[in-house]
């Protein structure tokens, strides 16, 4: 039972339905919301509705985008012959902040994992390969992530890809920035050695 | 610049104006939100604007509410010889969970601050004070907390407080349950070693 208002332990219970927020962490929220200014509570809530109403997939790359089609698609100055092929919008935006791409991207909303039920017609895969008919693309980057259910999706649309004789290439795998090699997991090192380039 | 739509950036700086949210925490949770179900978004956008409309303070004991009186002032079964003293509502409730205290409690919204330019005018004491007139008062307990502003507002308080023949009581201090008397601090040891009880 608890000892709150009504209202406030409705909003202390939709605030733990989001990701890393915790009972404690709600409370806090909820009680520093409740001192904020009307102002701010209601364009919180007013960003909330709207970033719903407004938010959509983009439909040639999938990212999400509030226009018709997403700012990269719709930019003339993308090189329009390299598609870079991620797990989620998240994604693209960590390859943009990096300034290096300048292809389109397709996002497939997840990965191939036989374990969560989740087959290539549960993610965006099927107008991948129809992006790839329609356009003159000459190389398909497989940005998923270096997880085993990343790099079998990676191998699956590219058995698909490759007949059509289009480049397919995968990130390169090896120690991250700033590393240390002594703390660094088997496998990734492993990785590093088979990856090696003449300096 | 950002490489976001406009309404998921306008949502993100609404969300790192919470205490304890920064930037990265709110692109996560921004993400997270665009693939919630809508009446997950709708509900949590309702519940912030009704927590606005519907919470106040308590007229007696400035508590939150969001009935007439708070359901502890309202109680008849509680004991109205005693009001504990608090800082803010939050500290209402870390007491009530201890189902220690059958008494009333007075929040003053803060404490005396000189170096911050907050005087006994802008906390809720003239309302304490009228409290005392009004009740059979038989004892005021300070919680506030520890820190040199508790202790100054409790002195503050006490000064004008007994003179009206009611007794004024300061929680105890000490070491808490489960530390170390090793990695205690100095201040802390001594007002053990001053409040120390026979066994």
């Amino acid at each position: 039972m608890s000892v709150y208002p009504e209202s406030i332990d409705r909003l202390v219970s939709e605030l733990t339905k989001l990701p890393g927020i915790g009972e404690k962490t709600a409370q806090r929220l909820a009680f520093h919301l409740i001192d904020a200014p009307r102002d701010d509570i209601t364009a919180l809530a007013d960003a909330l509705v709207a970033v719903k109403d407004k938010v959509h997939l983009c439909p040639v790359c999938f990212s999400i985008t509030d226009k018709a089609t997403c700012d990269i698609c719709a930019d003339p100055n993308r090189d329009r012959s390299v598609i870079c092929v991620v797990e989620h919008t998240r994604d693209v935006y960590a390859i943009e902040r990096t300034r290096e791409f300048n292809g389109l991207y397709h996002v497939l909303h997840g990965v191939i994992s036989p374990l969560e039920g989740v087959g290539p017609q549960d993610i965006r895969a099927r107008e991948l390969i129809k992006r790839l008919n329609d356009e003159a693309v000459k190389e398909v980057i497989m940005a998923t992530n270096p997880t085993p259910e990343g790099e079998a999706t990676a191998v699956y649309l590219s058995n698909l890809i490759t007949p059509a004789g289009i480049q397919v290439t995968r990130l390169a795998k090896g120690i991250p920035i700033g590393a240390d090699v002594e703390y660094t997991d088997e496998v990734t090192l492993i990785k590093a050695f088979e990856g090696r380039k003449q300096i």
